[in-house]
This record gives C-alpha cells, structure tokens and sequence, in this order.
C-alpha cells in the first residue's frame, strides 16, 4: 500500500485518474492536493507542491497535472525528490522542490517515462494525467523501480521562481499566492529572509502594516495584519476578515519589508 | 483501520492534513466532510457536523479546524461523544454533538490534548489543523487510548444554538443553512417540534408557504414548497429550482410555523 | 476491498454518505467523479459518468445521485453494466453506459433494490442517496450478489442522448458539455461520426474554425483551436485560454462539420 496525490488544474476532481491508479494499484490510498490551480499557471503549481508534498509519507507517490504542452515533444517525468516520487510534465512544475532538495542536500533522479509498456495501451493527445502519469504513478505505488520507468535524465526544465532581494532598506518580494476564499495574501519572503531585521513594516498594494504580529488572535476583528505562515512565508490576513478582498492585490504585487 | 473526516473552512481541500494523518497512520481512510464552511462560521461548523458524524463507523476520528483563537490561549480537544472521536479547538464547534450525547444519554469524554509528543514536531502559530489535529487525530485512528493524549477536562467551551421556541401561535425558529449551490433553506425546528400541530404553514422572507409536502415531486416544477429534510428539520425548496435565489434568506433570518 | 465512486449533483462532497457506505464496507476505497453536476440534471450525469467509469477496476460500484424523483414511485436500482456495478435512481442517468454496453455487446442486468434489509433501518423521503443508494452500494462492495438485492428487471427508464446526424455537407451535432474553469467545449459528435470526412471546418456559437488540431500546443496563446478530446469527442478550445468565455456557448447549442 502506498499514498498518491492529485494535483491539476481540472477545476473538478480528477475521477477518472482515481479509476487508471486503482486498476494498476488496488490498494492505493489517494488524496487531492488541489484541482484547482489556475489553468496553465505552472508556477503557481509549484508554489503549492512545495508547502504540501513532504508533509507526505516516505514513498508517496505526487501525480501533477498542469500540462500546457499535452501531446507535444515535452517529455513525461518521474522523479525521486527526498523521501517523495513524483510523476509530472517536463515544465519545471517540479522547481519548487529541486529548491528545496538542492537546499537540504536530498538525493534526486529524475526518469524520462518513455516506456509506454507502463501507460494505458491507448493514449490520447490531450489527456496524459490520465494515459500516462496516473499509470506511471500507480506502477511506482504498485512497488515498480524509478529506473525501469523509462531512461534516466540530468536535464528536467526549470522555471524561475521568483525569490526576493536584499536591499539598503530591506527585503523586497512579491506576492506569491492569493487563497481567495479565506483571503489571505501569501509573499515570497521567507523567515530566514528577513530574520536579522527585528520587528518589521510590510508594505503592499500601497498601504504599510506597521509590525507583526505572531498569529490572529492578537488583534481586534478587521484589523490587517501581517504574520508568518505555517511554511515560514511572510502573509497577510484580515483578522476575522478578507485582505484579499480589502486589498485587491494580484500575484506579483511588490511587498517591500522594512524594520521598524 | 480507521476512519477519519476533515472539516474546514479552508475553501480548499486540506491535501496536506491527508499527509499528516497518513505519516502516523497509514491504514486511516480519510474523507472530507466540507472544505466549505464560511470562514471562521463555528456556528456553521457545529450544525454540518451534526447531521453527518454519526452516520460514520463506531471509533471513526473527525478532525475540525474552524479555528479563529489559533495560536491564543484556546485550548486543543479530543473527544469521546458517543461512537465517535472528535479533535477540535475548544470554541464550541462541538456544541450540536454534546446537545445530542445528552438527549440521548451518550458517553462523553474530554481531553485537553497538550502533549507535544502527539504533535508534529515543530508547530506554526496559526496552523494547528496541519500541526496539532491532524497528528493527534492520527493517533487515535492509530489506537491510541484518549486520555494518552493529554488531561481528561470537564469544561469545554459551548455556544449558543439557536433553538426553535413554543408560541401562542406556533413555533418560531430561524434559518441555520442555506445551500446555496442546490438553492435549499434549512431551518432549526425540528420534526419533534411541531409534531402535534398538523398540517403547517411556514412563513420564511415574506412569504408564506401553504402546507406541507412529503417529497418535492408532488408539485410542478418552479413551486416553493416547506417539507422535512433528511435529519427531520424542516427546510424550504423550488421544485426543479432554487429557494434561495428566489427569497434571497440569510442564516438567521426569523421562521413562523402556525397549524394552518 | 472494492472501489467506490460517487456522482452527484449536491454542490459539495457527500461526506455522510462515506460514512454510511464504511459502516456496511468499511474496507472500501471511495472517490468523487463529482459533486458539481447541474442540479437534477441527469442528462449532464449520464454524460459525464460515460467518459469514466469504465477507466475503474472491474468490480467497482458507481453510486449515481442526480435524483429529482425521490420519494415518488420512481424505482431505486442497482445494475451491473459490463465490468461495472452501478446504483442509481430509474431515471434513465445510466443511458449512456446502456448504449456503449450494446455497442460492445457487454452483459447487463438491472435489479430494482426493494429489500429494505439491504438499506439503512430509517429511510428519509428526500436523500435516498444516503438512505437507500449508499447502503445499496456499500453491500455490493461488500460482496453481496446483485440478484440478492432486489428483483431483476428489464425495463429500466432510458433518456435521449442526443446524437449527430449526417447531412448531405457533412455532419450536424449539438453542444455535449461545458466545462467553465477550463473553458473547453465538448460536442457530442464522436471521431467515428466524422472518419471519412478528411479535414474539418467547425461551426458553433457564431464562428468558424478552420480545420482541426492534433493538440494544443499547435497554436499560438489565444488561438480558437478544435480537436478531439481523450473520449474522441470533438471540442473546442482556446490555446492557454477560455472557449467557453470567448464563445458563450449553451448546452445543446448546433455544431455543425463540413470537409474543408
């Protein structure tokens, strides 16, 4: 038995996935990350991979499935990142975690799953979630070894993920993520980027929160502040409340951090 | 084996808590209950969990995170309330379950669970569904005996739920819930409530509805009718359509019930 | 173990009905198809569960809730259809999977499920999705014979699936499904309908797009493409963008093919 995610940009649950994952590995246990990551935006599924897939237990299995280039030459990836497998295009959907493996010095091997002997028999131009990283992914959950899944490569795609810059005055960043339904507004700056400067002013979308706070409760209802969140990430919240709503802010909005 | 639930308020699915609890208890089959409770809404939270965890398997784990004192002072619970296990924050989200463990004389137990070792081993300020619950209901779900998990208290924080209330007329209640997506209007008064009045008109946002029906194919498409839900509450529906885009309630909204 | 798989049209995840379907099964592995069918729009939930119950391990039982029909005379029945068991109200949102089953010549039987012994002890007039169809489901999964739950019958309700027909320029077919947060539209006319053709223009909403697509990634960004979906339907996108924006497109709305 082994635990597989799903993570795409389908809007609606990937079923069908569920159904290819089970006929191969029938004893494989499955939980949506998301499916809804913005249609096509690589970036963002990169951005939420690397707050939830190592959380996973050792040999998890991580199928994503933001594939703007279905049914071109870009190639179908497995990798080994740390104690996790994932199964994803070749458009640097996997970056995040590489980051991260290069960081705390994991072991990585990424496999071009140009075996088609381990994908459904027929294959169709638009949908390889389904043809061929679920199957890919169930025969790594079904116990199959990374290497037998296709030839070995050096070379997976990365993308720029945007980190954020020592200045004379600071830190500046960006907005990185937005959870429209709770409202909070998610930056780039990390703890470990701001961490020698004492308190802080957090300035975005033209408006400065002047200190942080630890965690909500602190302030009154309605109150904007800014805290770190539970992947170290520098946020903003509206105590009881919506700073997305308030602030009206979009991915890549500039956050400038100052101390106090 | 056990069965685990996740509620939230999240608007997201909590893929991450899968991992937690999965890390800890690899066996556990988790299904969500919502992901869609208004943000902060324990009074939302209370109700939803009421209709649904006692349909589960006796020694099912339902993991709450409606958390607005996070990080503050409140408490993290773990309960026995009848068959079931429960881990919450301790403000009240509980309320409906103890309301019925008391009407029908069920067991009730409760631990402040403030042993770390039942923790992950770091905890982030404002995230104790991921880094609290999740590992604590794991725990249980992995066998261990509640009051392992911290001390038993006797003192949970309740809240007010609105009861329905005997006139010279009727019964007034209030709306609990609307679904917005099906378009239904569920009120707080009960089957039990009004049992002795006979047939019943339900007025509800400055209508008034004439009689009851048992199911909704007994009218035509487009009519408003009043009928009993499947947890015996009495609630509003168009045939075919949608209650609440067309009286346009709010939770809380007043409901008059007379004999008609 | 067996596979579960539930379909409705409630707008969120039908949690209680995992908790009675593990009650009876508590081994079974649950997935959601969706929840987010059109309310008590049963064409959309034939057509949806047609382009994915088959991809589940053979044995798997797919409880269908789209159910406008509940606590009148319609029957509740369970099925078997080629590989697959299946649970739904008699209202014909099995079609599809009737018509691919006599198209590939696959064995079908259909038992109307009126042995209460096989339901939950108290049945409700309006969620038999819980009350009749989960408990149905649940023993299935759990081994139960079909025959065992009800008499076989065969006459069960049958709805028009809209089909293309061919004309004297090329083929005339309908708008099938929308799906809004990718933006893609699916017609209902399948590859085999328009084989012989050679290359296609295809009208829908207005415009014409000249000849097909292998894939997206053909086009620039923003391109009107059509091509055949992972089902063999043909549909209509917009390279990294929204068909379904571009084209306010309806269900049922004309699509007509001709040989460029």
């Amino acid at each position: 038995m082994r635990h597989v995610t799903v993570t795409t940009d389908f809007g609606v649950p990937a079923g069908v996935m569920k159904g290819v994952i089970w006929k191969i590995a029938p004893e494989a246990q499955i939980a949506d990350i998301t499916w809804e990551i913005k249609p096509q935006n690589v970036l963002e599924a990169a951005l939420i991979l690397d707050r939830q897939v190592f959380f996973f237990p050792d040999d998890s299995v991580h199928i994503v499935v933001v594939d703007p280039g279905v049914g071109t030459t870009r190639r179908p990836l497995a990798a080994r990142i740390g104690s996790q497998y994932c199964v994803a295009p070749d458009n640097g959907v996997l970056s995040t975690l590489l980051i991260r493996a290069e960081r705390e010095n994991w072991p990585v091997e990424f496999v071009h799953t140009n075996k088609p002997e381990y994908w459904l028999p027929e294959i169709s131009e638009i949908f390889h979630g389904r043809d061929i990283f679920s199957p890919v992914g169930a025969h790594l959950a079904a116990g199959v070894p990374l290497e037998q899944l296709g030839d070995v490569i050096d070379d997976p795609v990365r993308i720029d993920i945007p980190m954020p810059t020592r200045t004379a005055e600071g830190v500046e960043g960006e907005i990185a993520l937005i959870y429209e339904y709770f409202g909070n507004i998610i930056t780039n700056i990390r703890r470990a980027d701001v961490g020698d400067l004492g308190d802080l002013d957090v300035t975005l979308c033209g408006t400065t929160i002047e200190g942080l706070v630890r965690t909500f409760g602190e302030r009154p209802p309605g109150t904007l502040v800014a805290l770190f969140d539970e992947c170290d990430y520098l946020y903003v919240s509206v105590v009881n409340g919506s700073a997305a709503a308030r602030l009206n802010p979009k991915v890549g909005d500039r956050v400038v951090v100052t101390p106090r």
